[in-house]
């Protein structure tokens, strides 16, 4: 296996879990699309995630609030125009139906299959960037995106992004049941 | 579109690239299965990997250093054992043929087609998890995985976890393009 290196701009994983991110901005509800998003502390259960100088951001800290939102392929071009328009620019608050649950600064979209709402817990400037690392508050789905009371990620159907290509790709077939396909391989 | 709520444990994005994370602990190099990571920063670029109380933690801080290797299918199995066997326990110093770049903190594995040398730039610690957040300092990949010079996920042929389901998951077919297929909906 021949290695080549490339460009360390192009460092990303593959492929990386395409959401809407909401928040309040001047009191309406707006959402951008965020690829560089994780889940990151077990208990409590916190998300992250990473945004360059957005007008999302503004909401984010003002409220102290955040929603992640993991849309469906069927939404694939709404949360694309998410993605290229600014809300400094363009009111997004109409673009979805919009829910909440505890926190009015996490505007949660009725279309998308799952939506958690986040408190911030603490935010880390990066060069570029900031964290946005939040408490999970409350997470919602539908019935019929369930399956043995857990969300199902065939009835979902999210698509994840690939960068520096620039594409968006659906799930594939399952491939293997984790913490359980390497026990072969113990001793 | 009636909404149910759902445990706050169960907030996860869907779904979340699988990676294996090296370090060096005690000369030795350590590889764990690893989920949540994610690219945090654009200009320069910056890693992130959320990790428990892991073996591994040791290395990286230690040396100031990690690795974030993605796997193909065919190492579906060896992954998940790095995710089920502890270095505390078990050398697995031996399971893959490893590689450094300029960081001898950083083993990078030679039978995964993308390959992420980074240097620990911060630690943030939350309450069960530890943010460690890298400078990108070398990427590796092979010539066939790329195409037009830029990696292709259908050469590197990674997959994806779901949680609380702990399923893995194949890439599917392409769904559309990246900030394009939203300019449609532009007034």
């Amino acid at each position: 296996m021949e290695k080549v290196r490339i460009e360390s701009m192009d460092a990303y994983v593959y492929p990386m879990p395409m959401t809407i991110i909401g928040a309040v901005v001047d009191g309406k509800p707006n959402f951008m699309a965020a690829a560089w998003v994780s889940r990151v502390n077990f208990k409590p259960p916190m998300m992250m995630v990473a945004l360059g100088a957005h007008h999302t951001n503004l909401g984010i800290e003002a409220n102290a609030a955040f929603s992640v939102n993991v849309p469906d392929v069927s939404l694939l071009e709404k949360t694309d125009y998410c993605g290229i328009v600014s809300g400094k620019k363009t009111d997004k608050s109409q673009l979805f139906g919009v829910f909440y649950g505890s926190l009015p600064g996490a505007p949660l979209i009725r279309e998308c299959p799952l939506n958690i709402a986040c408190r911030l817990n603490q935010t880390v400037k990066l060069p570029f960037d900031t964290l946005y690392i939040g408490d999970v508050v409350e997470v919602y789905t539908e019935e019929r995106c369930l399956t043995d009371g857990k969300p199902d990620i065939k009835k979902i159907d999210p698509f994840t992004l690939t960068m520096p290509a620039n594409r968006y790709w659906r799930v594939g077939e399952e491939a293997g049941k984790a913490w359980s396909a390497g026990k072969k391989l113990k001793a």
